[in-house]
C-alpha cells in the first residue's frame, strides 16, 4: 500500500548530459538512474556485487530488461512465457474486479491452473515495459529554447516535449514521457512498450497478502505474504493488443531466475523498480515552508475532512463501503505526513539542510566564475521561492473548499476548449491520447462520489475559506457560487444546495454526455456548475499563465542551483542522485536489523513462528487454517533456513525506496531474485526529505515464502514448474 | 519488587556431605552454593571468570565477606565504613518509614550529607553477614535420629535443629538457622551476623528509583535506578547493637570496589545474593499436579479475591490506600503465576521432567545395588506425593476461607500454650526468639486489616467451600464457627457478623494484651474468636500431627530420590546444584540481549536515550526534570559507553536469579561491582521450576547509570569519595 503510487502522468520542465566519471557512493543511500550505475562501480562492488555494474545500466539487457512498471507499481517478468511477479496490494484492484459473493477471489485467493483460466486485470491494467532512455535535453532546450523566459519558456518546453512523444508514439503499442531530472538540469525521453492484455495469474488468500492488514501497515516485526501474478498477453503479432481471448503470452526477451542460493544477514541486496517522488533535493526554504506551514495545516485539514466522511457514513452500511476507499486514501496520506512530521518536529534537518546550502553557497561565491556562472540563479531561486510560498498560503484552503462536481466542470470545458484546437498545439492532458483516460475517470467518480459528503467537505472548508479578509479571497470564484466574504457554513451550505439543485453532473451518464460537446454548448449551458466553469474560465487561465510565468522562470533559476550543487558534489568526488520521478532506478544494499526503541533491535528477518504469534482468528490477522497447520506439522520443505529454524517470511534491507516501489524485484548480487520489495516503516517516511543512513529500511518478502506458501499450503505447482522453481 | 522476598524462618527438614569432584556446569544455569564452586572451576574459567574460583568458596574473605542478607533481600558492603548498597524497592520501607507530607523522601529522595543526616531504618531492618556455614548433616541426622520415622523423627530433626540454634546464637548478636538442601539430604547451620542498627544513607528520587513502576515490572526494555544506600552501625565495642545515636559505623572486613573498566556486552559476569525459592528438582508428579490442578484454582481464585478487595475500596479512598498494599502483593503473585502458567501450557515441560525422571529410574533399576539402596525410596515418594496432592485438592479453598481473625487467635493460643513449656521444647515460631517477630506482626495487621473485607472475602469462599459434599468438609471446623454444609453466601455472612460482633481482635490493644495470658484465660474467654481456636486446638493438633508424620517419611524418601539423582548425575559428571532456599548463592553468565517477539530482539543494555522517549511527565514514567536537563544536554561525565553514545542504564545478562536476589551486586571478572540484580522477565518466571537456557535473563541496574545519577544529578560526592568512585 504505501510504497505504490497512483498512475500519473510523467511530466516534465532543461540542460547538458551529465559527465559521469568515478563517483562515490554512500552504501545504502540513493536512487540511482541505471547509467549512473557504472560512475559508483567501486561502491557497488564493495557492496558485494558481483556482476559488471555496466551491465545494470542497459535496459534492453539482463537484468534490467526483466524489470518492468505497472504504472504506480513495479513489477518483473519471472519466466519467458510473460509471468510477472508483482505484490498483492498492486494486484488489488484486478483481484477485487473479478471477486463476486459467490467466487470470493479476494477472500479465498486465485490459481489459475491453466492459460484458459487467466482472468482479465481491472480495465485500464497496463504492463509497461521500458525500452529506451534517452537523453532528450539538447533538443529540449535548443537554441530557441534558451532564448526564452518565463510563459514563453514553459509554452516552448511543453511544445518540445509534445513533438518528442508524438514522434516517439507513432505506430503505436508505445507509451511515451519525457522526464524532468534536478529540477530541469537533464531531460529524458522514455519509452515504454504498454502492454493492455494483462491477466489475473494467482493471488494468495486474503489473510496471506494482507495479513497484518491496516495494523500492521509501515510496521515492523511483519508477516505480510505480500505478493500475486500477472501475465502479459500480446496479439497474434508480438505486439500489445487489447483484450482478446486468442491473444498469446508475451514472451520477454529476459527474466529473473530465482535465487540458487539462500539469503543469509549481511547478504548484498539491489532493487529495481519505478519510484515515485522525492523532495530530497529540495532547499532548506522549502523544507521550512512545508514543515512549518504547509503540512501542519494540511494534516489538520485532512483530520476535519475525515472527521465528515466518516460521520456521514454512520449507520449507512451502503454509503460507508462506497467512501472506504476514498477514506483509505486520505489516512494513508495522513498517517505518512504525521510519520514524517513527528520525525521532523525537534529534529536537526533544517539547521542540517541549511548548512549544507550555505556550505555550498560559499562554494560558489568563492570563485568569481562560479560566482558569474549560478549566482544569480540562487538569487532568482529564492525570490521565486518566497513568492511561491505566499501563494501557496493564500491558495491552501482553495484545493480543499472547492465543491468537486466544479472541478468536473472546469476539466470538461477546458477538454472542449482544447477540442476546438489541432491535436499537437492542445495542452498536456487534453490531448486525443488522453481521452480515454478522461473518460475512465469521469466513468469511475461513479463508485466513489456522494453529492451529501462533496457539499459537506466544501460547505465545511468554505466557511473557513471566506473567514479570512476579503483581500485573501478570489472574487470571481466567489462571483462564479454567489458567495461572499464572512458568510456562515450554514448559509454556505444552502447556497451550495442550491447550486446542485441545479446541476446534472452527479449523474454519470450525463456527465460523459459532456465529452465531445462544444465549448458553445457549455456557453448556453443553465446547469449550475457548467456555468461557474465558463465563468470561472478567465480566471483559470490567468491563474495557469501566472503559474507557467513562473515555472518558466524557476525552471531557468533551479536548474542553474542544482547544476551548481552536481558541480560542488563532483569537487568532493561525490556523485548525486536525482530525486524520483517514476522513473527506474537502482538502490543497492544489504539484509540487516536495525536498532529500535532503546533497548530493542529489529531483527533481519521474520518466520512463519511470527504469523502463529500474531494470529488472533479474526480482524487483520487471522492467517487460514490450512496455512497454519502447514506451520504446526513444521512442513517446512526445502524453504527453511537453518539458523532461523523455520521459514523467513520478511526481511530489512538498507534500501533506499519509496512509494512507487511497490512490488520491485529485490535481487541478490548474481541479480537473482531473493524478494519483493512492499513497504517501508513509518519513521522512515522522513526519507523523502532526508534520508537517515543508520536507520532506514526497506521491508521486503523472502521470496522463500512465496514459494513455500506456493508449494505447501496453496499447491501452485504449474507456477513453479514455469519459474523452474520446482 | 518481584526478585524480593518476605523474610522467612530458615526452615529445616538429611545425609552424608558431598562428595564434590571436578563437575561439568551449564554455562548460565545454577544458583551455586559457594562451596560447590571450586568443583565447578573449569566452567567458570571458561565462562571468563579470572580468579581462583577457590577464593569464591570461602565466605570469610574476599569477595563473599562484602556479601550481605537484609532478609527477603540482597546487597553488600561498599565501603570500609559499612556503606551498603541495595535496591531501592529493598530499602522502599525505610525510605517511606522516614517520609511525611512536609519532607517527602519518596518522591524527593533522600541524601544524607553527614554520618548525623542518616536516618534510621524502617523497625526491624535488619543487615545479615554470613560469617560461618557449617554442615551439620551428622548431627541433625545422627543415628538416634536414623533409627526413627515418622512423626518421631520430625520431632527429632526440630530438636536437633532447635538445639544447634540455641548454641549458635548464645553470646548474643547473632541469628543462626539450619537450612535443608535436596529435600533432606544435607543440613547446614548458618550463622549470620545480625546488624540491628540500620541506617538509610541515600535514595534517589521515586521516578528514578521506580522508574517504569508497575508497567515496567518484569519488562524489557528496563530503564529503572533500582538502588539505595544503608549503613550498617554496630554499638562502641563493634558488636551488634539497637539504635543509639552514639553507634558507630560497622567495618565490614571486606568490602567491593567499582569496576575498573568498563562493561560491555559480552562479559562475564556473577552475583552472589540470598534467592528464596525454586522448585527444580521437583519431581514430574508434583509439577503435573501444580500446573494441571493446583495453580488453575488459586490463580482463579487470586482474581476473586483481588476483585472483592478492588470492590470494596471503590469510592472509598482511605480504605483504598490501607488496601493497596496487601492488593499489590496479590497482584504481584498473581502476575508471577500466571506469567508460569502461559509459560507451562502447551510447553513440553512435563514431559521431558518425566523422561528426566524416567531416565533415573531405568538407571537404578538397571543396577541391583542401585536398586536395594534407593528402590524402596521411589516407591514411597510416589504413595506419599499421592496422598499429599488428594489432601492439597481437599484443603485448597480451606486457606481462602478461613475468616483472618481466626488465624490470629490461633496463633496467639498456640502461644500460650507454648510459653507453658521450657523454652527449649517450644515448637519453632514460639520461642522467647520469636516474640518480638510475633509482636510486631500483631502491631502491623493494623494498616492492612479491615474488618468488613475480611468478612465478604471469608463469606465468598466459605460459600465455596461449604456447596462442596459434607465428606469433604472438615466438620470440626463448621462445628466452631457454627456454619453448616450447603450454607449460601448471604447466611455465611450473617453468621460472620454474628462472630464478628463477638470478638475484639480487630482492636490492636486488645489483640497485643493476648500476648502473655496464660492458656486458662483463653479457654474462659467468651470472645467468638478466641473461643473458636480453643475449641479448634485438638483438631488443629491432629492436623500438625498427621503433617508431622508424613513430613518424617518423606524426608526419608525424598532424600533417598535426590540422592539417588545426585549419583546418577556425577555418573555423567554433571554437578547438582541444589533448589534455591534463602541461603547464600553464586550464579555466573554473560551481558548478552536475547531472541523477543519473531523479527524483534532485545539488546544487551539500555540508556538515557530511552528514559526521555519514555518520559510522559505522568504516571510510571515521570522522570524528574533536573534528570532530563542532564540527559538533553549530554551531561554524561565520564560514565558513557562509547559504543552504545550514551550512559548505559539496565543491562540484560544470563544470571541464575529469583526472589530474595533482589540488591545483590553484580560482579565482573575481576570480583568489582558493575551492577545491582533486581529483576527477572515475565516469561522467565517458569524458570523457577524449568530453567530455559536460551531465553533466561535477569534485569540489572548498570552502576555506571547509578554513579551518573549520584554525580551530574545528586551531587552525591561525599558517598561517591567514600567508595572511591570520584
Amino acid at each position: 500500500m504505501p510504497l505504490s503510487m497512483n498512475h500519473r502522468t510523467l511530466a516534465s520542465l532543461t540542460l547538458a548530459p551529465l559527465a559521469l566519471a568515478a563517483f562515490s557512493a554512500f552504501a545504502n543511500e540513493g536512487m540511482w538512474m541505471p547509467q549512473q550505475l557504472p560512475s559508483i562501480a567501486k561502491d557497488l562492488k564493495a557492496a558485494g556485487f558481483k556482476a559488471n555494474p555496466a551491465s545494470l545500466s542497459k535496459l534492453t539487457e539482463f537484468p534490467m530488461g526483466a524489470i518492468v512498471s505497472l504504472g504506480g507499481c513495479s513489477a518483473s517478468f519471472v519466466s519467458p512465457q510473460g509471468l510477472v511477479v508483482t505484490n498483492h496490494h498492486c494486484a488489488y484492484g484486478s483481484i477485487q474486479y473479478n471477486s463476486t459473493a459467490e467466487r470470493d477471489l479476494i477472500k479465498k485467493g486465485f490459481l489459475a491452473q491453466s492459460f484458459e483460466e487467466e482472468l482479465p486485470a481491472a480495465p485500464g491494467s497496463r504492463i509497461l515495459v521500458t525500452e529506451e532512455v534517452r537523453d532528450v535535453t539538447a533538443q529540449v532546450l535548443d537554441a530557441s529554447v534558451q532564448a526564452l523566459s518565463g510563459k514563453a519558456r514553459t509554452d516552448a518546453i511543453e511544445g518540445k516535449t509534445k513533438a518528442l512523444v508524438a514522434e516517439c508514439e507513432k505506430g503505436g503499442g508505445y507509451r511515451c514521457g519525457v522526464s524532468s531530472f534536478y529540477g530541469g538540469v537533464l531531460y529524458q525521453l522514455i519509452k515504454q512498450m504498454e502492454i493492455r492484455d494483462v491477466r489475473l495469474v494467482h493471488a494468495p488468500a486474503d489473510m496471506v497478502g494482507r495479513f497484518g492488514g491496516d495494523t500492521d501497515n509501515w510496521m515492523w516485526p511483519r508477516h505480510t505474504g505480500d505478493y500475486s501474478f500477472y501475465r502479459a498477453y500480446v496479439g497474434a503479432d508480438g505486439k500489445p493488443a487489447d483484450f482478446n481471448k486468442a491473444n498469446k503470452p508475451y514472451a520477454p526477451k529476459f527474466h529473473l531466475q530465482l535465487a540458487s542460493k539462500p539469503l543469509k544477514e549481511g547478504d548484498f541486496v539491489m532493487v529495481a523498480g519505478y519510484p515515485g517522488s522525492t523532495q530530497r533535493l529540495r532547499l532548506p526554504q522549502e523544507v521550512d515552508f512545508t514543515f512549518r506551514v504547509e503540512r501542519p495545516a494540511m494534516i489538520k485539514a485532512f483530520d476535519e475532512r475525515m472527521a465528515i466522511i466518516r460521520k456521514a457514513g454512520e449507520g449507512n452500511r451502503e454509503l460507508e463501503i462506497k467512501l472506504a476507499s476514498g477514506l483509505a486514501g486520505l489516512a494513508n496520506t495522513h498517517k505518512n505526513w504525521t510519520g514524517q512530521q513527528a520525525s521532523y518536529d525537534g529534529s536537526d534537518i533544517l539547521p542540517r539542510k541549511q548548512a549544507d546550502y550555505d556550505a555550498l553557497r560559499k562554494w560558489v561565491n568563492a570563485d568569481a566564475k562560479r560566482q558569474a556562472q549560478f549566482g544569480a540563479s540562487f538569487a532568482e531561486v529564492e525570490k521565486l521561492l518566497a513568492e511561491g510560498f505566499a501563494i501557496r498560503e493564500r491558495e491552501m484552503l482553495l484545493g480543499m473548499s472547492t465543491p468537486g462536481l466544479l472541478n468536473t466542470a472546469r476539466s470538461l470545458y477546458e477538454n472542449a476548449v482544447q477540442a476546438a484546437l489541432p491535436d499537437e498545439k492542445r495542452k498536456p492532458g487534453y490531448q486525443q491520447r488522453d481521452q480515454l483516460r478522461t473518460r475512465q475517470a469521469l466513468e469511475s467518480m461513479e463508485r466513489r462520489y456522494d453529492s451529501e459528503v462533496d457539499r459537506r467537505v466544501a460547505a465545511h472548508f468554505l466557511a473557513q475559506y471566506l473567514a479570512q479578509p476579503a483581500d485573501k479571497l478570489e472574487a470571481p470564484l466567489l462571483q462564479a457560487l454567489g458567495l461572499s466574504q464572512g458568510m456562515a457554513e450554514p448559509a454556505i451550505r444552502a447556497r451550495l444546495d442550491v447550486l446542485y439543485a441545479k446541476t446534472l453532473l452527479a449523474d454519470k451518464a450525463t456527465r460523459l454526455s459532456w465529452m465531445g460537446k462544444p465549448a458553445a454548448d457549455f456557453k448556453a449551458s443553465d446547469d449550475s456548475m457548467i456555468a461557474a466553469a465558463v465563468a470561472l474560465y478567465d480566471f483559470d487561465q490567468a491563474m495557469e499563465t501566472r503559474d507557467k510565468e513562473r515555472a518558466g522562470r524557476m525552471q531557468v533559476a533551479y536548474s542553474g542551483v542544482m547544476k551548481a550543487l552536481m558541480a560542488f558534489r563532483a569537487s568532493k568526488g561525490e556523485a548525486l542522485y536525482p530525486d524520483a520521478n517514476g522513473t527506474l532506478r537502482v538502490s543497492f544494499g544489504k539484509v540487516t536489523g536495525r536498532p529500535s526503541d532503546d533497548g530493542t533491535q529489529w531483527t533481519a528477518f521474520t518466520t512463519l513462528r511470527g504469523i502463529t504469534a500474531k494470529h488472533r482468528g479474526a480482524g487483520d490477522f487471522n492467517a487460514p487454517e490450512e496455512q497454519l497447520a502447514a506451520i504446526r506439522a513444521k512442513q517446512f520443505d526445502r524453504y527453511a533456513a537453518p539458523e532461523l529454524g523455520s521459514v523467513p517470511v520478511n526481511f530489512l534491507a538498507t534500501l533506499d525506496t519509496t512509494g512507487g516501489n511497490s512490488g520491485s524485484a529485490v535481487m541478490n548480487d548474481r541479480s537473482e531474485l531473493v524478494g519483493l520489495l512492499f513497504d517501508g516503516t513509518l519513521d522512515g517516511v522522513i526519507a523523502n526529505w532526508d534520508f537517515d543512513r543508520k536507520n532506514i529500511r526497506s521491508i521486503c518478502l523472502d521470496a522463500r515464502y512465496m514459494l513455500w506458501q506456493m508449494k505447501v499450503v496453496d499447491k501452485a505447482d504449474r507456477l513453479l514448474k514455469e519459474m523452474k522453481a520446482l
